[in-house]
């Protein structure tokens, strides 16, 4: 007798219909002999409209507050859905975080899990019913309720099937599965069957569309086999699994882009001991985040210093910088917020060289220039102009077969 | 520093301009010096829409789940009013039924309270915080979320008061108090200023329109002094209150009817012992209450049976009626579905006599035929056709001259 825990998203419970949809998938596979746990979000939109209420009661809404608010989106949900299913003679019953316990931190509107109490949610499947669970949901160690930020429902299933040592965790979304690159973009992208922890980690910006990244962290530690699919249809969907052998004659999983990134470059700067420290210090200090840093050795004593941020904090980021610059004598301070960063990602780059070789001449052929690169072990990211975007990932894609499975030589023109 | 409890309902909190008037007034009432629990309902429109969904999910909502969603309703104002509270300088905490310990029975939908923990209240009440309360629902001992059932929030209410011995409970509402007799049917109904515990009770219909009756009772047990008044006006509403020797001299309050009963007479019952058990005890067992039950004694060996029950259960009543009367060999039954119950009531009438015998006389001068009559030490109640109500309540108004403070004397024509 299998343990299942399943998930699903806000369109999938958006309405009556949907949620009655949602009680007769998660019943047949009871049937065939399974103990059931649902995770469930709030319905579509309820999110964005709590979001509005509270804008008109405070600039700032209060941390706790605002989890109080969002909290009550599940609890409807899950009652509904544990209505549904009484209501064609399955058994069911619905918790909320604080009566699963579903122990996190204190970091309001983006707590992290500390620990699950399983003990309530085995006696209830021990009883034969069906447990709709809250997602996105906890209670600190003093009873206050916490909400764990976007996606957050898909870290509840995760890590309740981590806790409650489930057979697998299928997360049901509006896509088919986690495909080789965005299909809007390359027509012949293709679903991914099977894919291991690490690149879907490094697949981030594909893969959050479809699963919360940080579920992804805790299904690895864990080693739950999530299995990403879509709640319209029966067909097989991804499993997001640990590494196989299979993975690594597969020199690469898929193309990814992020275009939420801007670049800004220090030029000139003394290449002096401590002056890394001197420049991202100020910039941590005022909480942004930068992704790639890149240190050009120049002729001489002076050296370039490229990093990139959030684009949203392109501005703040600049202002500090200029501040930087000025005190460390660089020559002058430029940027960019017209980039995007392509991604190739394989484990199968661990064994194969020539990977990067091959990005590069894809891209050079196409007459792309290459701004910055940066790789880790399974990943080759070149940042490039924004418009060249989508070209880029076409032409990688092609370059690398995506569209065909089990391609195991890279295509050379 | 006087504690004090406000409470207020579902129109004053239907939207997010009148959920900041509530924090202003709150706000307003802690400047002078007081300590603040504000209990509030979901906003208005939200449980009908709430039981509108579960009924498309389940036929007979299961009634476990029906409180986790209906609780759903108060969590999202009570977060709110503690934004709003936040907002303009003051601070504020938002409970939940759970979060408080409102302990309740087990009976879903129509939960008891059994016990309040005023622990964390008095906690948050001594860090100077306003505590803003979900009111209509409670939690049992193994943690699952109870509501109080219709007008549940003014229970929650007066019991907090109760168990924290605050100085008063206000119990805000969309008219000025408690009034004379229903101002929709008689112009000159007048608002009362204070009436004891026992007289609202008895002006059951005319009370259940502004406080829910459960809270009455709770608010004489416990003594708690609560103050209706309006969420619009700064007026002084209606004090319920212990009796007070004044209340004595006023020999009525307030004239009430009740258009909700049905009446039903089993005609020429042979009268032997225990008959009225053999009657009543199969109407009990179908779940039907009954209201008021007079016999009367014909001459000879036979009786005849009235009693009224809800008006909604006369069919179901009759179906019951009919087969005893068989059974116990009754002549015929017959009933009527328009009547109305007109009452008068008043501590007065403990220490004067006449007061019934000023109500027949007042009924036959204007022509109304009075089919059951039954009294207890502060009210009289007569049974009339329904169509002569108004006229009823009118004219008993006007006999008591309700429209006048403090009149002792009856005005006989």
């Amino acid at each position: 007798m299998a343990l299942i825990v399943q998930k699903f998203g806000g369109t999938s419970v958006a309405n009556p219909e949907k949620i009655k949809a949602v009680a007769d998938r998660v019943m047949a596979v009871q049937r065939q002999g399974n103990r059931m746990v649902v995770v469930l979000s709030a319905m579509a939109g309820e999110t964005n409209r709590f979001v509005d209420l509270a804008g008109q009661m405070q600039k700032l809404p209060d941390p706790r507050e605002m989890d109080v608010l969002l909290a009550s989106g599940e609890q409807v949900t899950v009652a509904l859905c544990a209505m549904a299913i009484k209501e064609v003679g399955s058994d069911a019953v619905s918790l909320l975080g604080d009566q699963v316990k579903i122990r996190t931190d204190t970091s309001h509107t983006r707590a992290r899990i500390e620990n699950i109490d399983t003990e309530l949610i085995n006696k209830y499947l021990d009883e034969g019913k069906i447990v709709v669970v809250a997602g996105f949901q906890g209670v600190t160690g003093r009873n206050d309720i916490t909400t764990l930020g976007r996606g957050g429902s898909d870290t509840t299933a995760v890590a309740l099937a981590a806790a409650l040592k489930a057979d697998k965790c299928e997360i049901f979304t509006d896509v088919e599965g986690v495909y080789t690159t965005d299909p809007n973009i390359h027509p012949s992208a293709r679903k991914i069957d099977r894919i291991s922890y690490d690149e879907m980690l490094e697949l981030a910006s594909l893969g959050a569309k479809v699963l919360d990244i940080r579920s992804v962290g805790f299904a690895k530690r864990y080693n739950v086999p999530v299995h990403v699919r879509s709640s319209f249809t029966d067909t097989e969907g991804t499993w997001v699994v640990e590494e196989e052998e299979e993975m690594e004659s597969m020199l690469v999983s898929g193309v990814t882009y992020n275009k939420n990134e801007a670049r800004i470059t220090i030029a000139k700067v003394p290449d002096t001991p401590g002056i890394a420290s001197k420049i991202f210090s100020p910039i941590s200090d005022a909480e942004i985040i930068v992704d790639m840093i890149i240190q050009n050795t120049r002729a001489g004593a002076l050296t370039d210093m490229t990093f990139t941020v959030p684009r949203t904090e392109y501005d703040r980021a600049m202002q500090v910088v200029e501040k930087i610059a000025t005190e460390v004598g660089a020559e002058r301070v430029d940027g960019s917020r017209e980039i995007a960063k392509v991604s190739v990602v394989g484990v199968g780059m661990r064994n194969h060289s020539g990977i990067a070789t091959t990005i590069f001449q894809v891209l050079a052929r196409e007459g792309i220039n290459i701004s910055m690169i940066s790789t880790s072990e399974i990943k080759v990211s070149c940042v490039i102009d924004e418009k060249y975007t989508e070209l880029a990932v076409r032409a990688l894609h092609d370059a690398f077969a995506l569209d065909k499975e089990n391609v195991t030589e890279i295509s050379h023109d």
